[in-house]
This record gives structure tokens, C-alpha cells and sequence, in this order.
């Protein structure tokens, strides 16, 4: 069962205020990245794992969609997509993604932004995201990166050389991590690189493309908060196909 | 052009003395891992690239592989392989990886045990190693992880929450990092882990399995001195094979 900390009063006050929740897919910064990655979505049947308040559900049936089923485990975000994210495409539902089972060959595409680093169990979800997707059928999601995920104390340092730097440990020992962030103890699942890939061949479903997340020189001269993106990405990055 | 370290006397010497170079494949930690990764090796046509003192290519002429070609750039190591690992399906051959080309359909499997991460153009490489395997063919390789060759100056420190970590930073700035290791200024080409995937899909070769290498807890208790690897993985190993 996946923590809710997005009904937390405090961590839901502190998201709402995020550029990515008050100004949508135009406030995340590596969503240029994940729409290059996307396929036409036209006349597709889209499932959003994780919607957040429905921007990329919004999206998708601006797009064409022919349906979307959006969910999230909570009730605050779900609340807050019905009303500012309405679309008769789309159909918001409350689900606990380590819990959620989809029908088979009901996807043409599934996504998922920033969501899968909540979950206790992948390996089951992965196997109900195979069994949903059609033949060819894309799944596109992003994810903390395991980098980013590591560490048992998160946060930048000057190291010993004098260089901002991340300092990785744990990297191997996978499982839950506390930070603060937004909210105190907020729980986050560290995943392997390689563990991400190899739910991808386990289940039938093909890497077609990774990103690790930075800012291009353009992005760098237009925000250089985001310098720090270029040392150590923050976001993961994947597409794939079900083979046919 | 690759860097030929390998024939740097104090280089060599350090080298030849590594586990790996003294005891073979069972010498190297790694390889456990990266032979489960392999095919039968059974009447196969094998290019080993960056075959050092030819253990790999020993290994899989006894497995009865009809052929082996095995490249390194170092006239060293060549004559050493010769010496200590001759066996007549095996071509021992002078290459600058950088620079070598390679018969279409030559290979049922590429091999390359920490090579690549010496070359400069490992695009122009793939190329030829997706033109060189039959469909269906196989690509193991092995390769310095990503977060290893990343920062600028490398090496362990004690972090501000008192943790041994590996500071990580210029992870995105791809490119030569010149470090010390058994001899000074040894230059390996940083590439993120993105970039090695992405190499694989644009050349027709699919991944089939990806390993951050880390000790078991048996081979923790049998040799403490790996527990690092636990905390910041030095060797990447992937699967692939080339698309029917």
C-alpha cells in the first residue's frame, strides 16, 4: 500500500504551490522531454497512473483521445482535476496504485509522471500495465532518478575537491527512503536503474528510448536554477513498447 | 583514436597484477554476472573487442565457439594472450576500437569486458556492431557505470551526514575524465547510462537485461573489501540482441 502524503494538509499546500501544479505541463520543466517521447494520441485509449490535477489527462483529451482514464490515490488531487481539468473524455478515479488492477487490451498508451517511486510493489503493477497494453501499445512514464532516490540523506555538498556534488551510498540496497520535502517523512521507494529496465524485458515490454533529465544551454541561460540538473538529474525518463 | 594506456610500462605492469590479469576470468568479481548474460558460446562466431590477455576468448573457444576474434589495441596484451591463452578457432588481432570495422553478419555474439568507456566514438562502434551480428544475435558487454566515471575528480568521501558516499557531479557533461589509476592521466570517456541504452535502440539491438554490478551477501562475507560496490556500483553489464 502506497503512503498518501498527498492528502497531508501541509505536503498538499506546499504542491499546490509548485509551478507544476499552478502553471500545469508548461511548470514541469522535463515535459518537453516526456511529449517527444509520446506517441500521436488521437483516437488512443489513454491510462494516467498517478494524475496529479489532470494536466496531462487535459492534455491527452485536447489531443484527441478517444478516452482517459486518470487515477490517483488522492482525494485532494482527484477533487481538484474535476474542477479545474474537466474533460467527457476523461474519467478520474481514486486508486491506490499498488492495489490497482486494469483490464487487459483496454491501453493504447499508459503513462505515468513522477508516481512509481511511491509504489511498494512494481513488479506487480508492471504486470497489470503489460496485460492492459495493447500490441504495440506504449508506455511512457518518468520517475525520480536512482540517483536522486539513493542516498539515505538526501542533499548537495561541497566535496573534499571543492565541487558541488551529490554524494551517492546505498545505491544497491533498494527500499523505502525518508525526506523531508514539502512535508516531513515523506517516503519514496529507491529503485535501481537496471530494476527499472528489467520490469520493462520482464514483462514483454521493449525500451525504446531513455532520457536523464537536464536543461539544454537555452533552458540553462533562461532559469539557471536548474544548473544543478546538469551535475546530477533529477528525473528519469523512459519509453517502450509491448511487442506485438 | 583511443588512448593506448595499456602499453605504458608502469601501466602494464600494474595491470598484469590485477586479479584479473592473474587469475582470468575468475578474477574479476563481475563475471559470475555477466556470464549468465551470455548465449550458448557453442559453435558460435564470437568478436571479443578489447580482449586483453585473451581469458574471454579462451573461455569461449573451450565452449566450443567455432570462432573467436579477439581485438585489443595493445601489442602487450596481445603477445601475452598468445602466450597464455592460445587455441586455434582463436584470432588474436591488433585494433583501435575507434577505428576498426567489421564484416556484416560476421558474429552471432559481440563480447566487450571495460573497453568502451576508452573510446571516444562509440556511435561509430555500434554501427558496425549492429552491422556485424546476424538478426537475433547477441551483444554482452561490460562497461565502468556511468555514476563511476562521472565526477571530475573521483574518489570516496566521508559525507556531512557522516555517510561513505561517492560524490557525484558533471553527470551530464559527457566526455574525456582523466583520473590515476595505476598510472596518471589514464583518459576514459564519461557517457550517462541514457546514452549507452540509446546507442543500443538506435542501431537495431534490443535490450535484453541490464546489471549494476554488486556483491551477493555470500560474496560480501567472503571478501569485505567489496562492500563499496554496494554503495556506488563500478561496473554496468548489459544484454542485447539484435532485432530478426
Amino acid at each position: 500500500m502506497a503512503q498518501n502524503i498527498y492528502d497531508d494538509e501541509t505536503f498538499f499546500k506546499g504542491y499546490s504551490a509548485l509551478p507544476r501544479s499552478e502553471r500545469g505541463l508548461d511548470g514541469a520543466p522535463e515535459w518537453p522531454s516526456l511529449k517527444a517521447m509520446l506517441p500521436a494520441l488521437g483516437h488512443k485509449n489513454v491510462t494516467d497512473l498517478g494524475c496529479g490535477f489532470g494536466w496531462f489527462a487535459a492534455h491527452a483529451a485536447a489531443s484527441g483521445a478517444a478516452s482517459v482514464i486518470a487515477y490517483d490515490i488522492s482525494e485532494n488531487m482527484l477533487a481538484r482535476a474535476r474542477e479545474i481539468n474537466a474533460n467527457p473524455a476523461i474519467t478520474y478515479a481514486q486508486a491506490d496504485l499498488d492495489q490497482l488492477t486494469l483490464a487487459a487490451g483496454s491501453a493504447d498508451l499508459v503513462y505515468s509522471s513522477l508516481a512509481f517511486h511511491y509504489l511498494s510493489d512494481l513488479k506487480r503493477l508492471f504486470a497489470e500495465i503489460s496485460k492492459a497494453l495493447v500490441a504495440g501499445g506504449n508506455l511512457v512514464f518518468s520517475v525520480e532518478h536512482p540517483m536522486f532516490t539513493s542516498p539515505v540523506t538526501q542533499g548537495w555538498v561541497k566535496d573534499v575537491h571543492g565541487e558541488r556534488s551529490w554524494p551517492i551510498n546505498n545505491y544497491l540496497n533498494e527500499g523505502a527512503r525518508s525526506s523531508d520535502w514539502l512535508a516531513q517523512g515523506v517516503v519514496k521507494q529507491h529503485r535501481t536503474f537496471a530494476t527499472y529496465l528489467n520490469l520493462l524485458t520482464a514483462n514483454n515490454v521493449r525500451l525504446t528510448h531513455a532520457e536523464e533529465w537536464g536543461p539544454t544551454g537555452a533552458e540553462l541561460a533562461a532559469n539557471s536554477a536548474l544548473a544543478d540538473e546538469r551535475q546530477r538529474p533529477t528525473f528519469l525518463l523512459i519509453s517502450a513498447r509491448k511487442n506485438p
